[in-house]
């Protein structure tokens, strides 16, 4: 059965809403994709000030929570009509609609009296009516209720759009954190291994807005400029993370602009700038090469990771990266018809068409959960006609 | 088609959560509906506490909300095991559950920067994970998307279940606040009149409890006993909300245990205890008939009145009732094969039901929504076999 889907996905970065329209067919590794366009929407500034203050403290009033969801709701339904303005697509030709929702908390495994779960925000219902387009939300729930993390999610899109290559490959993102799937040859789930290496973005991203007032390092000129300060690379390098076996998950805890900030404090009088920028380049670099000596190429047959996410565009790293795994062939997803930014919300398209079609799509190597389990709830709507 | 559904409704009072097992067959006015067996299961201790302080405070941290979401669910799937154990129904013989969620906040309209919305808690994903049973659920959420109030919306199962007497007919629920529906002859949703006339059980169990150190007055005894307070009545008689045109809903803003507070402190003194409860009863008696006589009875050939909840028990308040409206019929809802406590949970059952065959079940005229949608959402689930 074929769909026209379309998928929302705003990560914790709060960059803005990406939006991919896409027809999908047929399921799991039969699947086939067209990508129809993407649209990226800014955040109303009033919302994303409330969501980010939210999120910052930790903290909130039942009635401020409440009245968030629905803004949400509001805003990712105007982000799906502005995409189709833009890119010419009728509403009414939708079928559905797959809203990852904004994350504003998740406890992947108990902590205290804080059992496992997830909390995105973005009412669906209000999605639905405004667009007349039914909704599938609340992915990561199901995973959760079985045990799993509730995360990673993206490695079962992964296998179903690039199991075709038929040979083992790496689909790696590279966004505020670094996360690699490997799509395994034989095409079964048992055999998918994906985890988090470190940082991608997160700490490079950082250091650009404090040493440069820009908001990321453009191609990685500033670090291809400078010159690599072999005690901090060392002291990077010693992350108790990098040793860690996978399945492994990382985030603003271990890399976040805390950690990046200690390290420009300590290391910015002695040194250039661009220095600062070039190492951290050369360790998210290293720690990414590391992890697939470590933990992949003595498990898999690779011949090629395919990057995404806002990291892919960052020429300099991927050239440093490939230098380091000279062996394999470093390539950027858009070789195969996907743009850098479109892979995220994709896999979402992918996960609520199988839901739709009562299949799951979590990945129990990937999250630890149990069992297989559909992901997502969804909302149905009184159809529209145009 | 005919479907088994559990039904799961746990209301502000948070007395514990009420479990109704049916099977229900056909649509709207031609629905059909044979319940299996009722169950009231009590909250742990520890969450009812943890749910209770965050609706008092209406604050609370992100860890702490994302957490109890699940923790509910857990307690929500717990119940509908239980009762299927209590009354020997098989889980994998169940073909849906309705969970309406807690309610710990609801913006039936604007205020200030606060937008409408609504938030029952009890992830469905964890309810359908650990029954096996696919979970409708956040039912309120599309009637609020469609500018409606999200209640209320029992009245669409008032109908789908009465309106075979074939006349004008009045459902009323007592539980803590006192709602009516008018099911209309000519069964069409625009002739429905569905309104709350004050309170139920809100003050006279506050008394009770204060005076008498219990939950609430059994079978009016108390009430019989005592003599009304002419000036209480008076004051009480006073209230604006009466005068009110509906549709109109209240809540513990007006008829709560702060306004009872202030009463039974300017009354204790020099009248009996049970002279209160009395009066208190006198006036919940009024103010539903005088509903009748002012809003209902100038519209439609009213001949009888079906109360149902936990104040359709309290014999003496029906008496009064019946006594202020001797034209019409006082029954309650046990005369036709439905126990008191067990309408809300069925109500769940019946719009879930609807749901699930793609047809709306709000009542615009109830709600204000300004158009018909479906109402809750679907996480669908791997079924299990016994």
């Amino acid at each position: 059965m074929k769909r026209r889907g379309i998928g929302l996905m705003s990560g914790t970065s709060l960059d803005g809403i990406d939006v991919v329209i896409a027809e999908v067919c047929g399921h799991f590794t039969n699947m086939s994709i067209d990508i129809i366009g993407k649209a990226h929407i800014s955040f109303d500034e009033t919302l994303l000030n409330d969501v980010s203050n939210t999120i910052k403290h930790a903290q909130t009033s039942l009635a401020d929570l409440c009245s968030l969801n629905y803004r949400l709701g509001h805003q990712f339904a105007d982000a799906v009509l502005e995409a189709c303005q833009r890119l010419q697509v009728k509403i009414e030709s939708v079928d559905f609609i797959a809203s990852h929702g904004q994350t504003i908390y998740h406890i992947g495994e108990k902590q205290g009296h804080h059992i496992p779960s997830t909390m995105q925000l973005g009412e669906a219902a209000v999605i639905a009516e405004k667009t007349g387009v039914p909704v599938v939300s609340n992915f990561r729930a199901a995973d959760i209720a079985a045990k799993g993390q509730g995360a990673p999610l993206v490695p079962y899109a992964d296998v179903a759009l690039f199991s075709k290559l038929n040979e083992d490959v790496a689909l790696h993102n590279l966004g505020g954190i670094s996360n690699l799937t490997v799509v395994p040859q034989s095409k079964a789930l048992d055999d998918v291994l994906a985890f988090d290496t470190g940082p991608a973005n997160m700490m490079i991203d950082y250091a650009m807005r404090t040493l440069f007032n820009q908001p990321y390092d453009d191609g990685g000129q500033t670090a291809q400029e400078g010159s690599i300060i072999e005690p901090l690379l060392n002291r990077c390098l010693e992350h108790a993370f990098l040793k860690k076996t996978p399945p492994k998950s990382t985030g603003r805890e271990m890399f976040g602009d805390d950690v990046t900030d200690d390290i420009i404090e300590a290391y910015k009088a002695k040194h250039k700038h661009k220095d600062i920028v070039c190492t951290l380049t050369e360790f998210t670099a290293m720690s990414i090469a590391l992890a697939y000596r470590q933990w992949v190429l003595p498990r898999y047959d690779l011949k090629r990771i395919i990057f995404s996410g806002g990291g892919a565009l960052n020429d300099y790293l991927l050239k440093r990266v490939q230098t380091l795994l000279p062996e394999i062939a470093v390539e950027t997803i858009s070789h195969y018809g996907i743009k850098e930014d479109e892979k995220e919300a994709l896999a979402f398209i992918v996960l609520a068409h199988e839901t739709l079609s009562q299949y799951p799509s979590n990945v129990p190597t990937a999250t630890g959960a149990q069992n297989r389990v559909m992901l997502g709830q969804i909302q149905p709507v009184i159809r529209r006609t145009s």
